[in-house]
């Protein structure tokens, strides 16, 4: 069997980790060998990952977001698969590529390639198909702070408030000082870790409180993920320094819901599925209390992530019809501080900064990304014309393990499209 | 607070549990008094499943139906809504009511009305919209073995073959000796019982090994539908008496999806939801084997359901395409025998009889029913060419609580159309 190497561990590679091959979940019943449960805890383990992303709402409680009732948006196509597939490039790490061997060794799931809003590239593997949705992780959390500065923006929210000012509960919590607009840039000082591999981490509680993962016996943590945002502690100053802490969408996102009475998912129909005639409904993981998953629930089609890509790079307009205030999509991509950002360590990314939940690359597109765990990826590229949607189940959650790869693959894809 | 008795408790009536009224699931986060969870076990309870049917994938693990690319098949109106409203009949206990009025009697979620393939009649009410999909409950049985017989049909099943043919590890348990055509009529001989209002009743068990129903501490019983579907023992004889029990459609699901290859999902997207050019996608409750719950799992549009009501009294055909053989519906509309379904002792449904999961009434429109508890409807009457789709979160789950009304209301609502 093939395998690929990260952090010294050793995994199937992405063609010998196919779901199909494998035969996750084929079967009445699957085999038990071949099962994946919400009770086993092992849904998001690596190969069962690659099934479970295409599969979320047949493990967990979701809501639906509507598509509504237009026919979908159409897509124009100038197709450049065979040029694209042969581009060469070279990784971080030195070694020469070709794009599409560099799918597989991404564990990519699916790409779909914008230039001048037309696709040139579509391409699905493993478990994916174009109307499945699939597992977009933090890319949610883009969606979400780019609907609330639309409410900033019309005078809804003030991001010069504190969190208290909407939800009174988070006073006494680490939000009690915190303003809108430092939760949305997550410049937070929060006793709050994120790192998936430690099972100690924050983030454990989180997922359990808000029954992403099912939770031992005996537990007697938080049992819904308001009630655990209210337990969140303050740790050093806010505005001081870029820490990624997926409770700062969440709290955003409570702030959202509270303030407009509206869930989360009924926002992202109104908002961008309905006006940008979305092909697909999408879902949300919900919380014990019926909570959307604002920090990383969302599942959607390929096509459909695409299309806000697409959106962001016509600034917010859509065939003439103003979806997202042009103001709101320019603030993100001029984006924050580097210095800010750079105090986080992120030293695959240099240069970068964090607005409004995007990831601002500084770069000679002016890109700004919309990332998730496990290599999901929204990349918005103007100067190159150029919008890349990609859906992956990568063995590694932290983005640093396929951007060596992604990045460059990315530049030379938008440098050959804008030739 | 106006209320209902049945069977000598005494309930809200439908205005005053009306779930939008109440508030349930309303607020960011929900207040502790009005959330529904699936842990409470009590998202069935009245008034609670007032909101629930039309949210159950917010509770539970479902895989969808998708509904296709195409546009959805339109349907022409002709609206006789004061008419029917208006409409004067006498309910079984001899009282004189309106039409209207026994819409939130039977605690009706909405009602779509077919004459001719054209809507006569279309109301939502309750948490009930257009575009939302609702439990069907056991109408799920009636697609099943709809399509079930249509691969009969085809030569892919053999209706007169024993179950362990198909499913050898059905060896042992009361369907060793049982046909697939005894299962697909519940003329099987089953040590289970299915009374709802009976705690120790056999439903339970199968509920809880399923995933539709949270277990106990100490849980000790089968953990997926098909493992519990080999626990059941034999009890009288096969093929004497019409017995209600949904583990003969679990089997009978088991059957197909092991045959076709297919899982009932996919069968009805290719088999129905395509062809017919429903408007939304379905979604079905899955098992922890991730197995759909072809017994009661659906949840449907209601106009969704009322093409599937349309396809049966068009016999089969769908604006010239033969989506199911008119041999099939023939079948079906034509019965079975009255004398077995008599045994079963349902004294509201005088020579009644049951084939291939729908219930035949052999009255003077020649009409069939899907039936599922807590008031789920599908009425086809050949002879006043009419369809009529109803959802409802009656507190009572059996339909004999809702009969009274709900078999006279559709007598005459027939018997005006025909004129």
């Amino acid at each position: 069997m093939a395998t690929l190497e990260f952090d010294g561990k050793s995994y199937l590679d992405g063609r010998a980790s196919d779901p199909r091959e494998i035969g996750w979940m084929r079967g009445a019943p699957p085999p038990a060998d071949k099962r994946i449960t919400f009770e086993s805890d092992a849904f998001y383990d690596f190969p069962q990952i690659r099934w479970t992303l295409s599969h979320a709402r047949e493990l967990l409680a979701t809501a639906n977001v509507w598509r509504g009732r237009a026919s979908p948006s159409h897509f124009e196509r100038n197709d450049k698969t065979s040029d694209i597939d042969a581009l060469a490039f070279t990784d971080m790490n030195g070694r020469a590529r070709r794009f599409d061997e560099a799918l597989p060794d991404t564990y990519t799931d699916g790409m779909v390639v914008l230039h001048r809003g037309r696709i040139v590239y579509e391409r699905y593997l493993g478990a994916l198909e174009a109307h499945l949705p699939h597992s977009c992780f933090s890319i949610t959390k883009s969606y979400a702070a780019t609907l609330t500065a639309a409410f900033v923006h019309e005078g809804v929210l003030d991001d010069k408030k504190t969190i208290p000012h909407y939800v009174p509960e988070l006073r006494g919590s680490a939000f009690e000082d915190a303003t809108l607009r430092q939760v949305m840039d997550m410049q937070t000082g929060l006793a709050y870790t994120e790192a998936y591999a430690d099972p100690t981490s924050s983030i454990w509680e989180y997922a359990r409180a808000s029954g992403l993962r099912p939770r031992p016996a005996g537990y007697s943590g938080a049992t819904t993920c308001s009630d655990y945002l209210r337990k969140v502690a303050k740790e050093g100053a806010h505005g001081e320094a870029f820490a990624y802490k997926t409770v700062n969408t969440e709290v955003m996102a409570w702030v959202l819901a509270r303030t407009t009475g509206r869930p989360f998912t009924q926002l992202l129909h109104e908002r961008l599925w309905s006006p940008l005639g979305c092909e697909e409904d999408a879902y949300i993981v919900v919380d014990p209390a019926g909570m959307p998953m604002a920090g990383g629930g969302l599942s959607a089609s390929l096509r459909d992530l695409a299309r806000f890509g697409e959106l962001m790079r016509r600034e917010g307009d859509w065939n003439g019809k103003q979806v997202i205030p042009s103001t709101v999509v320019y603030d993100v991509s001029k984006g924050d501080s580097p210095a800010k950002f750079a105090k986080a360590g992120y030293t695959l990314l240099p240069g970068y900064s964090y607005r409004s939940m995007w990831w601002v690359t500084h770069n000679e597109f002016d890109a700004f990304e919309a990332r998730g765990i496990h290599g999901q990826r929204l990349y918005v590229a103007p100067k190159a014309e150029m919008v890349v949607a990609r859906f992956a189940s990568h063995p590694v959650a932290a983005s640093s393990a396929n951007d060596p790869i992604t990045l460059p693959q990315l530049l030379a894809l938008g440098r050959m499209l804008r030739e």
